[in-house]
């Protein structure tokens, strides 16, 4: 059994002293909407939707979400549709700017968080030069609050003291020539890859090239958090091959490193649906913590 | 005019078609409470307080949140308190353990994201070893979504294409020996640094050693996305100095990078109290952006 939204919703607490953030005709709201489940939400992206006029909002956000906009609120698709380009990014943030300037609460809603790969800088830049107020509302981003949905810890003490998040795309969609890749493989026992698909074979080799071992452990996620999550465990030297042959399509997340591993434990989505954990000690350092704890 | 929750509660969305995630008896949820503003909360975090029976929390969940828990709910503090040693790991997954085989709704709430630096993945493999079903939900991370209400982008297609996680702690709480600094420092124009503030002249040494400039941007933040929120920003050679001489007490976010510059433009909720933002063009790019896109 599991509660609709209507039943939990005269629930929700009257919380004491508790305002929320004001939104007025005039305004910006730079949003994440998260990785795509509706739960993951913030309750403020959620009462900014409740208040905005319009909704100018990505390819990427999950209809439901959109669904709780307010009546009669106007939505607008900024992001890639079917065949068409996509608009410059200058052109979306004057877009903004001629809709705050006509008096309504705009809510710019994005996939996952503004300020992660999302371009949320650039258009709060142009707010501030424009002169119109705005805020700013995290969201989840798909890199950690993604992998969670896939069972994928971004850091575990036995594991990483550091994560590199690094974007397989630059200003122009090439693999990005500004990123010093063996740099990023030796920094960091864990990295998570957003919009890789592309160039993920170039990727790998820069990787294995830098010191990683081919051996290395992969995980490919895609629609992370939704029903429709794919999970693609590799590694790093047949990464390219097998997500070609698995027909995994972008957007996808990837992920290398041995956290990688807990997955055969913390698949928690898989465990509802009654599968069993494959293994209990996936790092095989259960012993070792015993005696350090101990 | 700021609206109450109370006012914006009765018109919360009757979601078509959306069910919110069963919560057995029995089972547990590792969940994120985000930085620490009530509003920065996920939906199914909310869901899940409204749920629970009992709600094992650490020192950092502020007591909002905690007012928004089922009337009767039990409240269990795990973490540190007053001068008492903290309790051992094991223990509190074990605690968990205990509860949920008597029965209770265990939500297990947590600052941040319980996958970022939270030991999530530990209490995760202790409850899979011992058969307990769980949920991970996933909360907004401070070094994402409390930068952001600093005014900091993490990412800005400008500073970077990758941006670094680090703990300053390891096990022991000592600067972690594990981490190649050097690597790190070479990795990202952006570091983010948890639990850096003890070790922090050590860090920035080592980073300038690494071939970072000593009047890099910093910044330091304390409550992030709070009312009490501080932000001082500085230079990797004067962090630490000038951190201890603002007073500013650990725990404490740091980001290493130029983005910290955007503040100057972006710090909106400076703005939203009245002060005007210090430049529009805090990175110098504006006219290189207009030649590239015009």
């Amino acid at each position: 059994m599991t509660a609709k939204f209507p039943d939990i919703a005269p629930r929700l607490p009257a919380a004491e002293g508790h305002d929320w953030p004001e939104f007025r005709p005039g305004w910006v709201w730079l949003t994440g909407a998260g990785p795509g489940d509706p739960g993951l939400l913030t309750l403020n992206a959620l009462h900014g939707l409740r208040e905005a006029d319009v909704v100018v909002h990505d390819a990427l956000v999950d209809p439901r979400i959109l669904s709780w906009a307010r009546p009669g609120a106007r939505l607008i698709h900024s992001g890639k549709r079917g065949g068409k380009a996509s608009p410059k990014q200058r052109d979306i943030t004057l877009h903004l700017v001629e809709l705050a300037r006509a008096g309504n609460r705009v809510l710019r809603l994005k996939g996952g968080d503004p300020f992660v790969f999302g371009r949320g800088g650039e258009e709060a830049l142009g707010l501030v030069e424009a002169g119109i107020p705005f805020r700013v509302v995290p969201g989840i981003s798909s890199g950690v609050g993604g992998l969670a949905h896939a069972g994928i810890p971004v850091t575990h003490r036995d594991v990483n003291q550091s994560v590199t998040f690094v974007t397989g795309h630059d200003k122009r969609g090439l693999a990005p020539v500004t990123v010093d890749w063996e740099a990023v493989a030796k920094a960091s026992p864990v990295v998570v890859i957003y919009m890789g698909m592309k160039h993920l074979g170039e990727i790998a080799a820069a990787m294995i090239a830098a010191g990683r071992a081919g051996s290395e452990p992969v995980a490919i996620v895609t629609d992370a958090s939704l029903p429709t999550q794919r999970v693609l465990e590799t590694s790093l030297a047949t990464a390219a091959a097998d997500a070609e042959a698995a027909g995994m399509q972008p957007p996808a997340l990837i992920v290398v490193g041995r956290n990688v591993l807990l997955r055969q434990a913390l698949d928690w989505a898989g465990q509802m649906a009654g599968e069993p954990p494959r293994s209990l000690d996936p790092l095989g350092t259960r012993a070792q913590d015993d005696a350090a704890e101990g």
